[in-house]
């Protein structure tokens, strides 16, 4: 199986990782913005011969799940390492409020029927995280879920995350890679951003009262996802909390963290092996005779 | 209802199209391969807007449809006109064979399923038509298809261009803009692009015996795409036919009229009230106060 890249925003495997010390912030040393860019755009120069090669070697998957608060800049994130990358062989899909047919099957059923086939790149825009992370901090949206709730609600969460770490192995013994990024932003970072929203109208309908909301609940929700990365971080499914308050840092964060997960699988062209080169052959004989007009 | 843009290779709604007479190569007068790149440059910056908009604006949805024969240069032009789109906002779907499932459903069921959602552009790369192109030239399929075959097998091929004039009628009338392209190679240029095929190694895996096997039907497939093509061209459901034996031409044609099909239809960002413009700035402050320590 895949094993993770190293990384200082790799969460480690053993339950130590703690939220509260983990930086919204670029480190001091950190490269200038044009170093950035530079970077960025040589990592999509990457990407784009790594995708063609995981598509047409047709034996992996990679799954990118994207996770973060509000305004953490998910979005502009995977706008802007996948850009460049043929949308042939990169599917995006953004899980907002599940649908009564989806409420109706177990909470991993939505997302599974979402999952890159083998040779693409899948993205999650959020996930079957939300079960443990925005179910949690509000457990009345339970009630829509139908689900039978054991006597000690810590214990449900326990169920779920483990269901969420087997079903990752699963998905990694079968070939698919496995990448989990939390973009980690920093309140006063993300009320800036929010003010922004309001500041340019044509960002105003991105702007949801909700968001205000959800900011009192800052703190759960840090507990939420400090269980979560701790549960589910894993050699063949890592998390990466991702400093988010620098966007371009960040971008060329997850660009970089992607390349190097990509090159470690190393995708090939599928090799033709001397009988069928023979018959290809044979087959360019008759082409090359209609060229010439011998035909 | 959209309407189509102007094109010379926009195929008239009266049926005058002839593939015959429909060039495979660019005028003389076509620009030369520089201005060609940096006008595709420019194209792709153009629908860069156009898809932020046509999302955030989620009125509209966009269908482009790609049709040829082997080797014209589908992958690669949906490739270089989509690459550096935001993958988000963009779905490219390739039908190959259709499985059990699908032969047992109507032949609209697969690719309707694969319909882009309002905010979203959809790619075909291959699509419905294939039902009035492969089949028709290899009515054998039919058997597998269980279809009931009326005694002329020329009503058969009408109720199917019916269906399908309807139905993209119908998509048109719901908001999606529907835009088809046939890629239209010579006959010797595909040759020379099969040769290419074999040897090139890193492009061995694409090459498919069936490819040389079809080639003894060009003038039927033809004959298919010219029925097809008169049959449901429309205003709001164009076909263009593309000639493609050369490729920087052909994209720069693709990206050309989609930029501008998408620019007639000038999707816009959701327009924000007086009244709630009232509510974003009375949040606004609640966010000010706590940027300023005021909480």
């Amino acid at each position: 199986m895949h094993s993770a890249v190293a990384s200082p925003y790799l969460v480690p495997f053993d339950g130590s990782f703690r939220v509260a010390t983990a930086p919204t912030t670029p480190p001091d040393d950190a490269p200038g913005k044009k170093a950035l860019k530079q970077a960025q755009e040589e990592s999509t120069e990457a990407l784009r011969d790594l995708q063609r090669r995981l598509y047409a070697g047709d034996r992996h998957a990679v799954l990118c799940v994207f996770q973060a608060l509000d305004a953490a800049g998910k979005d502009s994130t995977i706008r802007a390492v996948m850009s460049g990358v043929n949308p042939a062989g990169c599917n995006v899909t953004s899980f907002k409020r599940p649908s009564e047919e989806e409420l109706d099957h177990d909470f991993l059923w939505r997302s599974t029927r979402a999952l890159p086939r083998r040779g693409m790149i899948g993205i999650f825009n959020r996930s079957y995280y939300e079960e443990v992370l925005v179910v949690r901090v509000h457990p009345s949206i339970l009630a829509h879920q139908r689900v039978t709730v054991p006597d000690d609600m810590a214990e449900l969460w326990r169920w779920r995350l483990d269901a969420i770490a087997d079903h990752e192995e699963h998905l990694a013994r079968q070939g698919t890679v496995v990448l989990k990024f939390f973009l980690h932003v920093s309140r006063r970072e993300q009320c800036e951003r929010l003010i922004a929203r309001i500041d340019r109208p044509e960002k105003n309908w991105k702007f949801e009262e909700g968001d205000l909301e959800e900011r009192k609940h800052w703190d759960a929700y840090l507990h939420a996802y400090e269980e979560a990365l701790n549960h589910t971080s894993r050699p063949w499914a890592p998390w990466y909390c991702i400093p988010a308050d620098d966007k371009p840092f960040m971008r060329q964060q997850v660009a970089d963290i992607l390349v190097r997960t990509m090159r470690r699988v190393d995708p090939q062209y599928p090799q033709v092996d001397e009988d069928r080169r023979r018959v290809l052959q044979s087959l360019r004989g008759i082409l090359q005779d209609e060229l010439d007009g011998k035909e």
